[in-house]
């Protein structure tokens, strides 16, 4: 349900299968939640690179015949989340350029933080850019690089971009994996059934294809992917305290993966444990917001002993419609998506569950309808802190202004979604959630804090 | 998840309100579940009928321009499920007739059983028939009437068919509204906020336009909307005991949906708990099979204890791929919906709760999916009796011989599927959970005993 | 370039091939100019008929897999085109029904002039209509004969009915072909090269699919295709002198058919060269408006001696836009499908032959663009009499008022359209033009004389 | 019905106009022919460049919406034929680039003979290429240059490259137009009607949109186009000996263009005469091969006497089909197109006119198809001499080997289209026809005589 916040992109690399190709697309297909407007796969024979990449979901961009072409036993694949601009279809990814050395083709999730600086100076020097995207910047830095081999080139080029990114990069014959130092954004390496390796922004892309998990790629690391040979690591950007986004907790990975070394679902969970220990209230029972709040609100119920109920049910046939709703029908935009358990609600005294509040708006439509359908009162817990701040590491968020938390106190924001109380997860607890490490710094919590690393 | 048993359709009549065909076309877009494959809309302006029909989802099937031109303050939709026939664009509804009273249009939902018989008598007087569905046996029926007024003829007409029917006529200037004399399919009476009612097939279309539920059109009974008068009830086929389809309770109703009197997701619920009662085993938690297994879980997880967990993902970006697996790739089609949550279920005794087993083949890559996630223990429960029988009444079954409780012993079934022990809702336990009457008969239950009323 | 006035349908019969609705399909490819709103085929493999109907070009509305569907050695076809209706799906041929002497399809080009009068009795009798086709009275008459056999009820049938038509019945073991006893609208007999039969509107079907013309279907002849048999002919319905749409010829037709005993494309000439001797003028060249206008506008320039030139070009890049021009953007709409050829044009004086004027608009914008081009005398040319009335037999015409020699003297069209002159080929000219029989009265020439025959 | 041998682009340019990216929309429907697989536009309002390309015709490509997102008061279009790479979407134009000096968008028509060479240069200096498009060379060669302003830099850059360029360039403030030292490819500047300038490679798209010919851009100069000026003219590259295109007589032009000062039109006419004074013939008949032949059969037929005639029809409801005809079913590829005049040409003597003849596939069906249909004799006539040499100056052309007259004598090739004579124009009488100018040497003839220039 959410609408106003998104992951933009999910990457993946194939390397040693003879249908490479085929395993990225099933893995982008199970990645599709992190981006949806558009989609591409290069890969490589060993002689040269094949791209597909155009707008829309995984299964509409590929098909039999457009996947036969991309042969080769080594792949890199991409899904887009993008604010629609002029062009779109250019800002799709794979990035595909020869250079000096042959070819290549990157994929990138994350954000660049100096990449306004980076394009300039190479701008000056001469280079043009053909597309909006951040991660044109890499491979020119790669072309342009003094040194001789790929590898010494990417390490040159990763060292001078800053900001967020899990990268995969494809050349001829090799394959590179690597996250920024601070590890924003997840990517994890895994093991194909009959040989050969994947990486993939989430693990729930391994349990399609049947890879298994060996562990993430390490904040700062490079992973070099070379025929017949085992993966070789080399930490080519200096070790820091990590900063992963607790953000792909609280929303955007899939509750099946497993990130930053824990399983997606039971941090939820504990969340909304967490939640119901510091924000107690007596209620007739627990509802999740589908899909996002199911987990926390399974959490809050267990540690609450209050009965969990599916109390909102989730349309699955959506579709967009054009039509206007007649002058009678009130906040159908939510109702055609959501719709209350009536029978289960009425005269209840209701706990609602959801993940995060971004701009109060479908929260508000939410507990109206809940209201209409005749609950008693409307409880809203949300499993994470109030969303103060924009991300600038690879989430597309609204401006400031827009988070409704960033201008108004608790209480104006539970008058202005008509709750009856709201209660948000503090820091403290969010960061017990993630409890799996001593080290409870390892997490960027800019989105509720405005601590910025950089 | 269910693929092998489908609802066939679902109907709506709108009466008295300045944008009828926009009212319809909500309410079809709430009851699509009921229905994928077609759908279409008359209205009347009171002069002339207009219609529109076709292939695909309300949504696809409908834009601005189209619904504009159907004008009027009356109109009657349908959605519908098919098996794929010739040509079957041709079996959309509504029906639509010019005859000597004028025209009508018709909606049906159900399954006639004397349908050869009636259409073979018509067929000897000179009548011919156009397409495949029963419906256009009730058009011939009308027009043949020896009556002079639609209303006795409508009356003749049903009078003359067997089987399930829930039917919405709508002429230039009245619509009528009908159930079988058993009441097999539900159709419900609602008042639309300024004036104005609405009949549907299911409660949740009243919420998405903001009607308020009346109450359930009753078996026999001939609902009559004029202009500018309160519906007349007519109770026009003789009163038997009531055999409402239990099988809209056990799987195809939207549990936000009330129906036969009772809220389908708080029946389901209790068939969870009855589950619970009379085959408990010990367990480390306890998780549905996404969508159809929630309500029922929550209720065995309520009544035995065991923790409720979402161990199993519904993924929602679907779509059909014609991509063949990689030779590693295990049971992909179910893995591409359905994901297990491999932290939480590793080493641990799961109960899984699914509404229904009809051929067995879906639950046993759902099991072998859950262990080889880890799972030590899989105990499948399922919250309906055997499903042995098909049927006759409106639902799309497989034939009796693919229905794996039709051949084989629960024994044989918990070995097929890999199961570590199986159980299901007994008959008994079933009529419990949907006590509302006293009187226990009110139910078809052919599809788990075979005892067909006709 | 015609918009204005079109050739309703197309009709094909394929007996006794193995690939039988393959060649439906190639032979309505051929007939497309007819009819481009709707297309489908009924096949018969002895046992079942089965369909496909739907919007669109036969190209779009078949491929490979639904074709191979319509199994069996004999297939009827249809194209249309139409006024977009309600619902004009529903209005797509062949018509199918079930009876009580088993299933039946029809294809039908004409119109019936007593269809209303027709239908309005089957429907007093308790017959339902659920289409707006003239068409569907006669599976009506048919099922409804009181005569034991298929062959008995199709002549009962036809002798019913008024009008223009040019039938095909398919039967599970039979195939029936019908012309009205006019033979207003066309219908040939050919042999296929392996055996086999094939009847179509035009012989261009013919040359696609590799058949030979045997002979034109005799007006009021019904032919019966028997397996194993030759073709059986019966003279149905009484002999009269023919009333063929001279239509056909001035526009219709393809110019590669013979329809009526002669060469489309030869007699637009001699349309033309007849234009030139009773309406000679000195000019610099002879240009056709295309396509519509080139034979006729050959024929002018052979008779006269003035050179024909292509003075204007066809865009075949056509495709509708929704982008209003700029206001300086002059006549658009012709000129996106329309050019001239300025360099030839420019200060000469030309003679533009077209096959007819309807409303005059397009005439006008067409005399506009030459003389913008350059053109110092443009003389209009009209191989056929000024179109006064509206066709009644099959033929979209506009209504009376909108014709514009129905309400102009041929001085005020030529101001109208902005000509230097404008003459027109007489009625007696025109039956010169189809000479082939001495009886000059066997053509219905009613839009230029409104003499209708019934 | 030349499927092989394509001119490669057009391009368009618009300058000073408040509808700029409207008359390019419309200027690249009149410039279609000249490519159908891609279409793009670039405006600039001033600030920023907006760009929109996508695989498709013009009118799929645009829609209202998106035109309305290209605002600006000047627009560059790109039409584009192009053999189906990996991914050709990514190889559409315009081509757009940022870079020191702001933003640029480029639309290009020909080919670089030094290419390769420029873009390994670019390489070896670490330039990357995203794509595989000779265009893209020019961005980079601008963006690298040494000099300070735009203009310097575009001369800097053309003069760097070699070969077929008719080019426009967009900035921010400016619009800059192009040819090649040889002026290969045709581009010709025009006025609109209120004020502003067009440029295109083609005169067709100034008629559409209402502009007046001014003169075509001559080998070897820049006009720049700046607010409130007339446009500037630069010789920016030495004055050589033309080369034009005579390709574009014989074939691709449309033929109400005039590309390099005469009438496409009346210069196939011409052709078509010579042919007739050096090849002359006994015939009953002259009949084009549509739509390619027609202007020289009817120039033909005016210098010989011999009538001409419209013997085979072109079929305008084209789409592709992937049926397979029957086996009887001959030349159904030909066919589907094209298809004779049966009545006409039965018995005759008939002389085929087309302009040029390639692979000879296409020649042969079409004299099968002529025969078959009765034709006693067949005599082709080719309005350009033998095409023995593949292009490299922006047309696609077939490989050497595939050329037939590169392996043929004519009197082998006439034995291989089964005619019973077959004669071409000599290149004398090629230049004779497009005699404009005294100097027979101003065009490129290397298809018929293989002297490439450079």
């Amino acid at each position: 349900m959410r609408e106003d916040i998104n992951e933009k992109c999910a990457v993946v690399g194939i390397f040693g299968h003879e249908e490479a190709s085929k395993l990225a697309y099933f893995s982008l297909h199970a990645l599709q939640h992190r981006g949806q407007e558009a989609a591409g796969i290069s890969s490589s024979d060993g002689k040269k690179l094949h791209t597909i990449k155009d707008r829309g979901l995984v299964m509409r961009v590929f098909n039999e015949k457009k996947l036969s072409t991309l042969s080769g036993s080594s792949a890199v694949g991409h899904t887009r989340y993008s604010t629609a601009g002029d062009d779109s279809i250019l800002d799709a990814q794979p990035v595909f350029a020869r250079y000096d050395l042959g070819e290549m083709a990157i994929v990138h999730n994350g954000n660049l933080t100096n990449a306004d600086e980076v394009r300039n100076k190479l701008i000056e020097k001469g280079a043009i850019f053909q597309t909006f995207m951040d991660t044109e910047n890499l491979i020119h830095l790669i072309a342009k690089s003094s040194k001789d081999k790929l590898l010494e080139r990417i390490i040159d080029a990763v060292q001078r971009i800053e900001g967020a990114f899990s990268l995969v990069f494809l050349s001829r014959s090799k394959m590179f994996a690597m996250r920024d130092r601070f590890g924003f954004r997840p990517l994890s390496l895994g093991k194909l059934p009959n040989g050969g390796y994947i990486v993939a922004s989430e693990t729930c892309a391994f349990d399609l294809v049947g890879a298994t998990f060996i562990r993430d790629v390490k904040p700062g690391e490079l992973l070099i992917f070379e025929e017949g040979k085992e993966p070789i690591s080399m930490q080519v950007l200096e070790s820091v305290t990590p900063k992963h986004c607790i953000f792909e907790y609280v929303y955007f990975a899939r509750p099946d993966s497993n990130v930053f070394g824990q399983s997606v679902y039971q941090t939820r969970k504990d969340m909304g444990k967490e939640l119901a220990k510091i924000n107690p209230i007596e209620a007739d029972m627990v509802i999740p917001v589908p899909d996002g709040g199911v987990p926390a609100a399974i959490g809050y119920a267990q540690e609450s002993g209050i009965p969990y109920e599916m109390g909102i049910m989730r349309n699955h046939y959506i579709g967009r419609t054009f039509i206007e709703p007649t002058q009678e029908m009130r906040d159908l935009k939510v109702k055609m998506k959501l719709s209350p358990m009536t029978d289960i609600i009425k005269g209840k005294k209701v706990i609602v569950v959801d993940d995060s509040i971004v701009r109060g708006t479908t929260s508000r439509r939410i507990i109206r309808m809940l209201k209409e359908a005749g609950a008693s009162e409307v409880h809203m817990r949300v499993s994470s802190p109030p969303t103060t701040d924009p991300c600038f590491y690879g989430v597309d968020t609204p401006d400031k202004e827009s988070l409704i938390a960033s201008k108004m106190s608790n209480q104006e924001i539970c008058d202005y979604i008509e709750a009856d109380s709201l209660a948000y997860l503090d820091e403290a607890a969010l960061l017990r959630s993630v409890k799996s490490t001593a080290d409870e710094d390892k997490y960027c919590t800019a989105c509720f804090t405005g601590k910025y690393i950089v």
